[in-house]
């Protein structure tokens, strides 16, 4: 299997990248691509040992950072990592990319160079939620800020799909993010959405409210992508404000400060529940190829990670069986 | 100063109606006035020293449950401790109500008996968010699931004018919850409600992503209902489920049970940042007259400090404030 990886995505571009792909060969069965500045990316090889023949380096002049507009930098960075790399899948060169690049141009690449699957209208983003029982899936977790009731279903199908195949959960359980628990509730889009999601090839369980998401309520939580932005951001932000309002707390008086270091290695496994690095990046599903978005700030690790990821997408024909459930939809029930 | 307490709303109705009321006219110099049974009530209250004189009952041979449809219980429950309440301070009997019972009931009484305040759309509910700095106001946090863009500049002046006068933060900063900082972001109502609060008569700051709510750094965060529901029971679910985790890691082995025994009291008063019983309850900002929704779980201590908040709520003069600030917009607008 090959695998591209954009080297110049992400904050730590391209030192975190290359170290990734050296431990994704080092782990796993995989062949890897590197498009980007190849004088640098050699630069950084020679600090590793690794099979020589698995990484590839494909030279790009150009790279699209964070301030470039998502259409205008794919329509005219021709050469550069992230379209060289979604040019490699489209021509079936590599079986996916993963970038921790500029998001908006990475979705609009996507979308303009990969295509979407037939019969998906709207592809979204997948990322992980941890969960105190293990991990959940929101679909869309930030593509699409307004949505039709028929995007929520597409969610639905790519969601299941995609914890079946890629998190190994059995029928995994599909909600809709609501106000209330109630199928009346919630605004006119959501109304409608859980409707057609009654109908949907799935496994749906109705409605989830926000309060039940962080326990693992339901696997799949579909939802607009400006609500689960809202739900992925506001997750982040709390678990930093309760960690820092939690040291406050512990370095009051002496009793405490000793308590704190008898708890410092509970602390740090409680730390990497919520390690993102863990969980590899965001798949954007119902793309025509295997787009994995990782974060911008990730490191090695969860470049390694999401190279496993793929690996999984790939085997497991994730794309093929969205493909195939979504036509039990009616493609021609698109608005 | 009088202020009614709907004694039959609430879980531990009338035990902690009865029980607040009491606290209340033993701290502050008001009057209190218990709707609901009054055999039950008087019950209740011969286990209590207070001033006879400073609480007043009105038998109510009705009850409005959770289980009633809001706007029909309104209309045929006219002996209900919340519909007789509420027509208390409709006919300035009153200046304010505290209600634990069903929301939807209360919020549908609040439009159909107090009406609305002249040129206000939609009222909404303004609950307090505890965050690392002290304390922002969410409107709306869920009176409203479908808004539209004028909403949200009435959201953000009645928001700003009880920030200002109950919680006595100095020209609050008001912001948009949004899915970037950037002007161009969100959905398409949140773009045009951007702009309508960039000409605001109130502080507005532009955006505020989730992530940053709970360090503080909007006073008044200004969203849709459904997007105010989904943050605050978020919160409350992952608070719930990140002490859960804490005490799984905790009792793990000797070290961290001793390390957990010395913070205790740390644990103690990090959780009661996050306890609701100290901040009242939520007003129902733009009905005309002095409106307080306490939580259904609310204790005495949580039902006293709603009547604290209603005493600042009137001598402050929210209303008249809101009123007057109202009519700068030209009430005409609304579409």
């Amino acid at each position: 299997m090959k695998i591209v990886i954009d080297a110049m995505g992400g904050d730590n571009a391209p030192f975190v990248t290359v170290e990734g792909a050296v431990e994704a060969v080092n782990s796993y069965d995989v062949n890897i691509i590197l498009t980007g500045n190849q004088p640098l990316i050699e630069g950084e090889l020679t600090k590793y040992e690794y099979p020589k023949e698995k990484i590839e380096i494909i030279h790009c002049s150009e790279q699209i950072t964070n301030e470039d507009k998502p259409v205008i930098s794919i329509r005219r960075k021709k050469d550069s990592s992230m379209v060289v790399g979604l040019k490699l899948v489209k021509e079936k060169k590599a079986d996916a990319i993963i970038s921790a690049g500029n998001t908006g141009a990475l979705l609009a690449g996507g979308l303009l160079i990969l295509g979407r699957i037939k019969g998906i209208d709207r592809p979204a983003l997948a990322p992980v939620y941890p969960t105190t029982k293990g991990m959940s899936v929101l679909v869309d977790g930030g593509a699409n800020a307004d949505c039709k009731p028929r995007n929520f279903l597409e969610f639905g199908v790519m969601g299941s799909v995609y914890s079946e195949k890629v998190l190994s959960i059995k029928q995994p359980k599909v909600c809709t993010a609501n106000i209330g628990i109630e199928e009346e509730k919630g605004n006119d889009v959501v109304k409608e959405a859980h409707k057609l999601c009654k109908e949907g090839p799935f496994n749906f369980q109705g409605n989830v409210e926000a309060r039940d998401i962080p326990s693992g309520y339901a696997d799949v939580i579909v939802c607009d992508g400006f609500t689960g932005n809202i739900i992925l951001k506001l997750t982040e932000g709390l678990a930093t404000s309760i960690f820092s309002l939690l040291k406050q707390e512990f370095v009051k008086n002496t009793f405490r400060k000793i308590g704190a270091l008898l708890l410092k290695s509970g602390l740090k496994d409680f730390k990497e529940r919520f390690d993102y690095t863990e969980y590899g990046g965001a798949p954007f599903l119902g793309v025509n190829g295997v787009l994995i978005k990782a974060h911008g700030s990730s490191d090695g690790k969860a470049i390694k990670n999401a190279v496993r990821q793929a690996t999984k997408f790939v085997e497991n024909k994730v794309i093929e069986n969205i493909a195939e459930e979504i036509t039990t939809l009616g493609a021609d029930t698109i608005e």
